[in-house]
């Protein structure tokens, strides 16, 4: 089999991989549809993140499963399956709280660029569709997998309610579907921070209201214009920079809510800032897991297209085209076809 | 008139100070029955928290309105009336969210430590009883204007909620208060860090069921060992340094809840780390005035005692040994009678 293998900075190979096989009983190997790169698939292929060597990549997928292990319950061959990038009992005491990237046994899915994955606790990670569907709705369902499910939850956990002022900082891909949530969730009001004509196009399909292109104390200055002075009630920060979560904080009225999906690199945050700030703050590893059923629905009935943020498809052996035009922000985001 | 004027680093004088006055139509002028020295006036007081010149002291009070501004429209001399640190209007928009310590207009009052004080914006910061209350009930009316409010806001900030698992991280007034507050709010299980016998007698007076003493690993371990390797629903933070917010953060579960009410010192969030601890963090200068007239509901029909974190009564001019007293931690809250 033939996958994606970073070697270093920009250094990313299709090359030879060992096929993935059933190693525990609770495993399941599915065959990919579709696979994409990750806006923190980036951060290693920059070399802002260190490797140990030869590193497989990619964590979001869905597809046709292949083989389980014994003492797999819930699926079997011929399933149509999506799943996060934690692998997830989801029966512990953190997944029953609707935390499953904190499950007490949880497992990072890598690997997913190739045809074939190794899925650890398939009956708590996988979710499976009644049917196959159709191949036009792939990438729509592959966006669950990760991106859809981040916004979903940069959204959820800004506490976005009916009516509500909104802030998206970062027109990536999850805040472009951090717009799309928000407005699922009833917004009433919704400003992005875009410097990127495209992206700008596609939030406003989303659902934004209003785009702010400056940036520091202008688009501080911006978004209290925007608020009438108050502050918007939830803040969906969606890049993971020390610049990006101090533009969310000051975005947020005093009472009001961030949220922070990405990992952070090289945030810090002084403690009695923060204090005067009254903000609420939550984020962490978007548990997609639990919004996966809900989210599916959404897209099996044709309410929202998340897929449309995939603005380039490629086949999976030009993968480091993939990763280039991302890098590069030729592409908001690419979906690869094994 | 003479009050509390802080010179320097434990330097603490009673001495004559220019009477209040009203400086403009929208003050009230109080004569205070009460009041006291706060946690927080500790960190000046060491020298932890530096000073512009000699500085009047206090922003806790209960007492008699003396006089009102021309602007006033709901009190008269005569009324008994509680106010909070902030002075608010009470009408803003950062107000009608519960805010009110982040009010467009807050003033903060200060110079409370003396017979009489000027409280600006008196129709939105003071609640009158409807009666004067008998004296018996100072103390624990005194208390909701800062310490019972801070610890109710860390416990509501921490979302604590009936059934919750609980833990206070502080065994001063606040963090006792706190203890209180969770006990009303419906936790089931209130796990209190304190080393110190007489604060751990109030506390479990107050609702803890747990006292853990060990502190760092080790207390991070006992709490772990006592919540099934879970970690807490809700954790309240009343300490404000590096080490108590760190205690406070791995005590949580993921997905639980981390308040924090006392202005941080010298406390640096790294993100990455916050980031994977996957709580929720609210704190910042608690809206007392929210709570204020639940709060003392409660005290009138004797439903709480909060006035008993008060275990030294001194005149106020001896207001030296007051400080003295808790700087030394010989006592837990002063309370100094004009």
């Amino acid at each position: 089999m033939q996958g994606a293998v970073l070697h270093g900075p920009r250094d990313i190979r299709f090359e030879d991989r060992e096929t993935p096989k059933i190693l525990k009983p609770t495993d399941a190997i599915v065959r990919l549809s579709a696979t994409c790169v990750c806006g923190s698939d980036l951060w290693p292929y920059r070399g802002a993140q260190p490797i140990d060597g030869p590193t497989p990549m990619g964590h979001e997928y869905c597809g046709i499963v292949e083989e389980v292990g014994s003492a797999v319950e819930s699926l079997e061959g011929g399933h149509f399956v999506i799943g996060s990038f934690f692998a997830s009992d989801n029966t512990c005491p953190h997944c029953k709280h609707g935390y499953q990237t904190s499950c007490q046994n949880r497992e990072f899915v890598i690997g997913a660029q190739a045809p074939l994955l190794r899925v650890p606790l398939a009956d708590g990670t996988l979710v499976a569709t009644r049917d196959v569907p159709d191949s036009d709705l792939i990438p729509s369902l592959l966006a669950v997998s990760d991106v859809l499910g981040t916004g979903w939850f940069a959204a959820d956990a800004a506490n976005v309610k009916p009516g509500a002022t909104v802030v998206v900082v970062g027109d990536g891909a999850v805040g472009l579907l951090g717009v799309l949530s928000a407005r699922q969730m009833g917004a009433e009001r919704i400003i992005v921070m875009s410097r990127h004509e495209s992206r700008q196009r596609l939030a406003r399909e989303f659902g934004a209201t209003d785009i702010v292109t400056e940036r520091g104390d202008e688009g501080s200055a911006r978004i209290r214009e925007l608020t009438r002075g108050i502050g918007a009630d939830s803040v969906l920060e969606c890049v993971g920079t020390q610049e990006s979560m101090w533009q969310a904080l000051k975005a947020a009225r005093p009472g009001g809510y961030v949220s922070y999906v990405g990992v952070p690199h090289g945030v810090q945050l002084d403690g009695a800032e923060l204090f005067f700030t009254h903000t609420h703050l939550h984020g962490g590893p978007a548990p997609v897991r639990r919004y996966m059923p809900d989210l599916i629905d959404l897209v099996l009935k044709g309410a929202i297209n998340p897929g449309k943020v995939f603005d380039l498809t490629l086949p999976l052996s030009q993968v480091a085209e993939g990763y280039r035009a991302m890098d590069e922000r030729r592409a908001i985001k690419t979906l690869l076809r094994p």
